[in-house]
């Protein structure tokens, strides 16, 4: 079904449904030989030998179809976090940090995407579209909170919130880092006033998540005045940590 | 010396520079202005009254040009640290989390830079400009390390320079979701179950910072098993932690 006469000949809903999962596969290829960066909806066609102009009777824009490989890769990584903690012994940090660092680091396109979303895909999609994804996306991580706070108790779920979104973000930024473009990667190695700049994703990760996790509950009651300054463009809900 | 004529006219190097600075300062406002992911070179040129193809006598690629602004950033960034720090009482975990924080969240162009960074600035360059802007931003970075090591003795340097690396790139990525699409925006308002997904940066950062503080030294010796897993292009430099 991922031919072009089979593009034009579907019509029934599930036809629809395999052509999606035709798009959304040949997109996820492209993009891990690539780069998200480095793939166009045009690269998306013509992997599948379609025009560009067919693919957007199933998506809205290049960047909706990287929002539903994002919200597949949160889930995935969902059942990641599940194999790896659901039969944790409790109240292991080493263990929590541990499996939270291989998540990402097993999971180069999740990375890479975390990293394109609030910048891109977010910003060229419909409403509904970034909605749907917010709520898979908001959904995942606490989910992965309440994971965190089972083996962890003393912390409290806003908290393990913390934890989760905060290496989330890190997972997306230190992934470029590690990923460098050829030129630069040739650089690292040929300079090593440079060798510093780059970053071990998966270690780094662990490293990371490790100081999180020991410092969220000696830095309790810090910062009590932060309430009345929001730099949100959105007004902030004051109840919502 | 903004306009095309004198841009027309310049033949000395001071002339040159000038043109450079005014060059610079364009790009500044358009991205401070529409946000760096919505300016073009063509916007720039725009800008000063000048064609393109005139920019590109004293830039790269529009690339260049925000990698100068990020390097500009960075060196701006280190002062506005040594005033935060340079008088701070030694000791003080709060202090430090509270000038770094601010430190980025009064400086939005550098946010958004920051992260555009690794994505997009760095791959479309030569060589030699990204490795002239990666010995800024590793120098600042140590410079930064070093302020932090003074005013929290307890700290080795490589712990300093992990805290500020990490807040850095939070920096870059937490901006961006603190600062949705006009579209997302109206989203999150009008949308309760998604309030939680918006990020005041500041003390987002400063709560981050704080815990980052308080986890580095009772997590020192964990993961000592780290060194050989790597998941970097360039090989790991054993010793450059």
């Amino acid at each position: 079904m991922t031919t072009a006469e089979a593009f034009q000949r579907a019509r029934r809903p599930e036809q629809k449904q395999q052509r999606q999962a035709a798009i959304l596969g040949a997109a996820r290829e492209l993009a891990l030989r690539d780069g998200v960066r480095n793939v166009s909806l045009a690269d998306i066609a013509a992997r599948i030998g379609i025009h560009k102009s067919a693919l957007l009777r199933y998506f809205e824009t290049r960047e909706q179809i990287f929002l539903e490989l994002t919200a597949a890769a949160w889930r995935d990584w969902a059942r990641a976090l599940h194999a790896g903690l659901d039969a944790a012994a409790p109240g292991s940090a080493a263990v929590v940090a541990d499996v939270f660092a291989r998540s990402f680091g097993d999971r180069p396109l999740f990375c890479d995407l975390l990293a394109h979303t609030p910048l891109n895909l977010e910003r060229n999609v419909s409403p509904e579209a970034v909605r749907r994804y917010k709520l898979t996306s908001l959904g995942v991580v606490d989910e992965a909170a309440a994971l965190v706070q089972r083996t962890l108790s003393t912390l409290t779920l806003a908290e393990a919130r913390e934890f989760v979104a905060t290496l989330a973000s890190l997972a997306g930024s230190l992934w470029q880092i590690a990923n460098p473009a050829p030129a630069l990667a040739e650089l690292y190695v040929s300079d090593p006033a440079l060798a510093q700049a780059c970053v071990d994703l998966t270690p780094r990760l662990r490293r990371t998540a490790e100081i999180l996790l020991a410092g969220l509950i000696p830095s309790r009651n810090q910062g009590q005045g932060d309430q009345g300054q929001s730099s949100c463009r959105v007004q902030a809900d004051p109840v919502r940590r």
